[in-house]
């Protein structure tokens, strides 16, 4: 609330600052070149050094020409800089040499979130009388921005609401797609709180080679295995971006509110841009960062502006709601929360990328039981022994076993799952043995899943994603 | 018709062009900087080369980093370098040092267009078997791009639709605004064809220090005094921006499309833009190029991609267009054609600007009858001698003189007009009485115009912007 009523006077964030320290710095260098009276230009290096000041009272860091303040900075910098020991993550991007996946502590200094620790999760315990999540439990959503406000918020009866997303950049969906999908499901149910999940077809469009159209369908058919995953209708709303932005009085007029008050140099910093790159790409933060705002849902909140949004989502999508935090007190907009997920690991270990044209890398929802044993007996990269006899006598290492790391996010039993990693690690357990329990948990968690998929109907989809009321009075 | 059968084949468009050539270019700086093996730098340079050539056969110009080809830069370059002898036109600025001026057949080359010669002015009137508009007679509308293309579709009763605009920086709009508009209304009527006219409210808040309620009310305000222009409710379809947006189904897929086939580098240097513009600038353009295409408007065109659009407006929007027209083919649209008109001079001469924030620099629609006399009298800049005795002797000068231009916009009357130029060059007509006839013209005319805008109600403004069919059926 605070935020909200400081509006537009406050102003003088990192980022801002960054943005007059440059800008005033060029002004010294055309006043340079143009030659302007001695007098001029003093007095514009004065303003200058005095800026660069304030700038690092602010941001405890130098001032750096095309180095905008850390916490905006993707994790390290673009292009093939990233040594052995840098894991390098921005929304299109995580790289890392370690078997063992990124760092995610490292991660939460350079990106400036809050571990989510034991007390947190107590707390969530306490507030809602609901067993944790087994993700949360599990280190699986590890890191947050301002969760202790939301569960104050949720203390105080005020509402608030959650907004998660995805890219339809194809049509088949992989295990790791449904993380966040599973876990926002939880938090709606047990806060039970309006959800709104954003499509971004138009994204994949500017991203993609791909037209409008394919895009678009995606997107519904995307929508499908995500109303498959159980959202209640009733509190839920899809949305395609393309769709949605000619249908909402509010959204448009969100995203120009945030496009006015972010800087080509500011994307240039936290998405790595370039001047190559197209105008949509270049305006498209804005377009995700907007519906963390209740007023670019009318038809929900009526014209309620100041109802928080908690975002789940994986930590790579972070930058884009670093940037929405920084513009958001600026145009008079409570911050959203944040709780940020790990990647969800390719079979072939946790340092190489599941994708989409590879369909070895991944289990797909699409996947036939024989399917899903094959891939993951022939691809899951096992921490066994190359030998069943080493492995009696060493043991296998659950720090980069693939199918350990499948475990830990969807067996849910805590007992079995501790068994597992005891009888893996003494060796015991062989690794067909722990691929036989994978195979038999993921086999019929996809086969319920494709049944549910298909039940859903054309009508539904529909339905889930025509803006209106949901079942909360605002 | 031939550009769309091309749709997205047809890449090979100057700026994509230079495009690539840029990307090859960074491509290979950066395989040097990673220090890539030689033959892959050499193949990448040699590429590069032949790129170069490529470019150079298709433009006549060699590549130039940062320098897109000539007919899309700004007319000159940014920043204080224009010369006394180079004008400066793009949306935002228009200077010129001459009193006469800025020298529109120079632009005409400039900017790559066609001039609106005696051939073209009588085949409007033969196609039409209307007299031309005296703007046209006069050179007031002086340019045009592809106005052959649209006469051939109205010989072969092919249709086509207006598009026209205005930013609403202020409630108060000025003589000088009415051109496009009074230009547009005798098209719509001679041509009998549907016409939309953007308010750009979302550029207004993105450029000034405006909220966006601000924006939107000078919008409708403008809206008024455009309605009251006398356009027909049953053929025209006038829209803000920031409402319209979210209302369209087919307008932000346009948007969209145009965002990705337009780079920053491309922005850059047709606009002058520069990383420190805010994102929400830089994707602007987009927005003012996809009513440029009939699908942006469904509700009038149903799902008619191909209906031709006609631009009335003033010169210094082209670079808008002709970006659009590149883009166009790109993404299966035809160009838009497009009229220039020369910019209305302000009160103090034609090398100055008109301002919205000094009310002595134009004659606004509110002005009373005593105001209007006040200001000819005391601020139109004279062509006239310094003494009545030396008048009589040398003559005024029409090229300079402020009322004798404005004349030439609002005296209908072709001999009258002629008879004052006579008089005034040869002495026999003062300053002062030519001033009277411009006053006795403009008293009526501007009374007639608050007469009319009384008569619109909020209700007819929001039929005006309501999205619906008009009087033509797709």
């Amino acid at each position: 609330m605070a935020d909200i009523q400081n509006g537009d006077s406050c102003s003088s964030s990192p980022l801002e600052l960054f943005e007059r320290v440059t800008a005033q710095g060029e002004k010294v260098r055309s006043l340079k070149a143009g030659k302007a009276s001695t007098d001029e230009i003093d007095a514009a290096v004065k303003l200058l050094l005095s800026l660069k000041v304030t700038y690092k009272t602010a941001t405890g860091q130098d001032y750096k020409a095309g180095s905008p303040p850390v916490d905006f900075s993707p994790v390290s910098n673009n292009g093939p800089t990233t040594t052995q020991d840098e894991d390098f993550v921005d929304p299109w991007t995580v790289q890392t040499a370690s078997a063992k996946g990124v760092d995610y502590d490292k991660l939460i200094v350079r990106f400036g979130s809050s571990k989510i620790d034991k007390e947190l999760i107590n707390r969530i315990e306490r507030v809602t009388g609901k067993t944790p999540h087994h993700f949360l439990r599990r280190g699986i959503f590890f890191s947050h921005r301002d969760m202790n406000q939301i569960l104050d918020a949720y203390e105080n009866k005020k509402h608030f609401y959650l907004y998660t997303g995805r890219g339809p950049s194809s049509e088949a969906m992989h295990l790791g797609h449904l993380i966040p999908f599973i876990f926002t499901k939880w938090l709606q149910e047990i806060f039970n709180v309006p959800l709104v999940i954003q499509l971004t077809d138009d994204e994949k469009y500017l991203w993609k080679d791909l037209t409008i159209e394919k895009a678009y369908d995606y997107a519904i058919e995307n929508a499908k295995d995500i109303i498959a995953c159980g959202f209640d209708i009733n509190k839920t709303f899809i949305f395609s971006d393309l769709d949605y932005l000619g249908m909402s009085s509010g959204y448009y007029k969100n995203v120009v509110k945030v496009q006015k008050h972010v800087t080509f140099n500011q994307v240039k910093g936290i998405f790595g841009f370039t001047d190559s790159d197209c105008i949509g790409k270049i305006s498209f933060p804005a377009i995700q960062a907007a519906p963390s705002f209740s007023s670019s849902f009318p038809q929900i909140f009526k014209d309620k502006k100041d109802i928080q949004c908690l975002i789940p989502c994986a930590i790579d999508q972070d930058p884009y709601f670093r940037m929405t935090r920084d513009v958001a007190p600026r145009i008079g907009y409570l911050k959203p929360a944040l709780l940020h997920s790990v990647f969800f690991p390719a079979l072939q270990g946790a340092q190489t990328k599941m994708s989409a044209s590879d369909p070895n890398s991944s289990i797909f929802l699409t996947d036939t039981p024989k399917q899903i044993k094959t891939k993951i007996n022939k691809h899951a990269f096992s921490g066994g022994k190359d030998t069943i006899e080493e492995h009696r006598k060493y043991g296998g290492n659950c720090e980069v076993d693939v199918s350990y790391m499948y475990l830990t996010f969807f067996l849910e039993d805590d007992d079995k799952l501790e068994q597992m990693k005891q009888a893996y690690s003494s060796g015991a357990l062989l690794t067909g043995e722990l691929k036989k329990v994978l195979i038999e948990t993921l086999q019929p968690l996809i086969a319920a899943h494709q049944q549910r998929r298909k039940q859903i109907t054309d009508e539904m989809v529909k339905q889930f994603m025509t803006p209106r009321k949901l079942a909360f009075d605002f």
